[in-house]
């Protein structure tokens, strides 16, 4: 059974409890909510996170229901990320899956996250944890801190490995974190407890996000339906680019600076890039960073003593890394 | 002394410490965050929504300091919704004066609204109070539904003024009964009080809305640095249009069809939709209907005694209500 296919098996009842207060929460009397926010909820996503809420309650020995509602309350503060995520300026229009602003337009894209992020803050209040409340509330404004940050940087081949990790923190890592952390909040709350799950569910989300960053230059992801290069055509600097430019000469970082800086990009630029990536094996040193913070996440988990549960998010932590392969 | 003014005066310790947080909470050391939110905090509102809440935390004899947060935490959310309001789409520019979105773009703009959004939320945690939590999380969903509910009847004349309505108690009159009743729970949440300080701030912030849509068409507004307009201009369904094209004649219906509906309009309409709702007395009957909420709003606070806080918010009503003149 593959780590993926355990995790799911593992939290399959509690999953099916939140797939149900999903549809119901997003749903309004206003028909373009649903219908808009549908369109993302409903788009095949694996709901990784909700899953790392409820296998965490069930590695910290819960067993009341406040787990299902905060499961749902974090799946919609990603949600509603995503979507406003996809808000764009004039022309920077993006490719893949038609994103919900081209269909319904930048307004309704972003009303409708702001929705789903009320609809998470009424769910959070439900816990009846001013201590969640805080440890959520933070991470919003984490997560939003970091998307600034990460736009400012943008287009900036100056940007070091340092300023990425704390950009890939911000927004991605914290809300990992806050997702394993609340279940140990409701469960009771005992420091060790909580923090291992923090840790955990924060160096997962580094993790992931690095091999995000990776595959998102991995040509194989074309047979997956995915598109290639976005990171490229954007001009988002992350990690694989971050190495190259510096390990590379005079002549590569021009490259870079003329297609990433200026975003004068002509056919075949992508494909060049891909391989300076390649000649400076820096896809495969991200991965290897990634398995570094893997490491650290499996290590949290050290405190528990064996079960379904602990085996499950151990599992989980290659599984995110082997996507790349 | 004006019923503003003496308003301004009973909050005014309160509204430095309300300024000072503002100022604290809004910090970042992602410069941007500053820089674009200081450009609408800064740009001379009245905050009249934080004054409200002062204003009800002392006619409900409060006598500690989480008035402040929580004053703070209702501008957030109410500049938060602005900024996330200036998004756009493609060529539908707005005048007067410049957005942040076209200063900064639609991306930041929309996450520095979610920052400020994620800030309001943690300001409201520190309040304690998990009954706060709920009236505020509530609000912010209903706001976010009013907006989307306005989207879809935007350049609809068949909308009744039963639905405008409920578009302006959602997306503008329930922040301003939260602000209010918020101070009546922190100060023991005595039902009767809660429910009075609700009552008048959701009855005077209809009152608001429908003289702010009236002023919308009111050609005095342009010696006050404003714009004249902007509605019509977006085609957006408000009551001094809803009620002249029902008392419109055929010629007056294709008139209004043709340019809120079609969004075809010529130089000279906007001062021939003006003339319109002259004509029918529409301006005039909008500014009667807030008329009707503003007395609604003073009775509700007929249960508390006589005070320099019960005068001041039973004058901010008429303050709200003669803005026409």
């Amino acid at each position: 059974m593959s780590a993926i296919t355990a995790m799911q098996a593992l939290v399959a009842d509690d999953m099916d409890a939140v797939n149900s207060t999903i549809l119901k929460r997003m749903d309004s009397p206003v028909v373009l909510i649903p219908e808009l926010a549908g369109h993302l909820v409903n788009s095949g996503g694996k709901r990784l996170r909700p899953m790392l809420t409820l296998a965490s309650a069930q590695l910290a020995g819960y067993t009341g229901n406040k787990h299902i509602g905060l499961a749902t309350a974090v799946e919609f503060i990603h949600t509603a990320t995503l979507l406003h995520d996809d808000v764009v300026d004039g022309s920077a229009l993006r490719r893949g899956k038609k994103p919900a602003n081209l269909i319904w337009g930048n307004q309704a894209t972003v009303l409708v996250g702001d929705f789903l992020f009320s609809r998470a803050f009424e769910l959070m209040v439900e816990s009846d944890s001013l201590r969640v409340l805080k440890i959520l509330a933070g991470t919003s404004a984490v997560i939003a801190e970091g998307e600034v940050l990460q736009l400012t940087i943008a287009n900036d081949l100056s940007t070091g490995e340092d300023k990425y990790l704390q950009v890939i923190t911000a927004k991605t890592a914290v809300l990992f974190a806050a997702a394993c952390e609340v279940s140990g909040v409701v469960a009771g709350d005992n420091p060790e407890v909580s923090s291992a799950l923090d840790a955990y569910g924060r160096n997962l989300g580094i993790a992931f996000q690095l091999v995000d960053d990776a595959l998102d230059y991995a040509s194989q992801r074309a047979a997956m339906g995915k598109e290639v290069g976005d990171d490229f055509r954007e001009g988002k600097i992350t990690l694989p680019v971050i190495l190259a430019f510096r390990r590379g000469d005079d002549d590569e970082r021009a490259f870079w600076k003329q297609t990433m800086q200026r975003l004068k990009q002509d056919d075949g630029d992508l494909e060049k890039a891909i391989a300076l990536l390649h000649k400076h094996d820096t896809l495969s040193d991200t991965i290897e960073r990634a398995r570094h913070y893997g490491a650290m996440a499996k290590d949290a988990l050290a405190i528990f003593k064996d079960s379904e549960a602990k085996s499950a998010m151990m599992g989980i932590v290659d599984f995110c890394i082997s996507r790349s392969y």
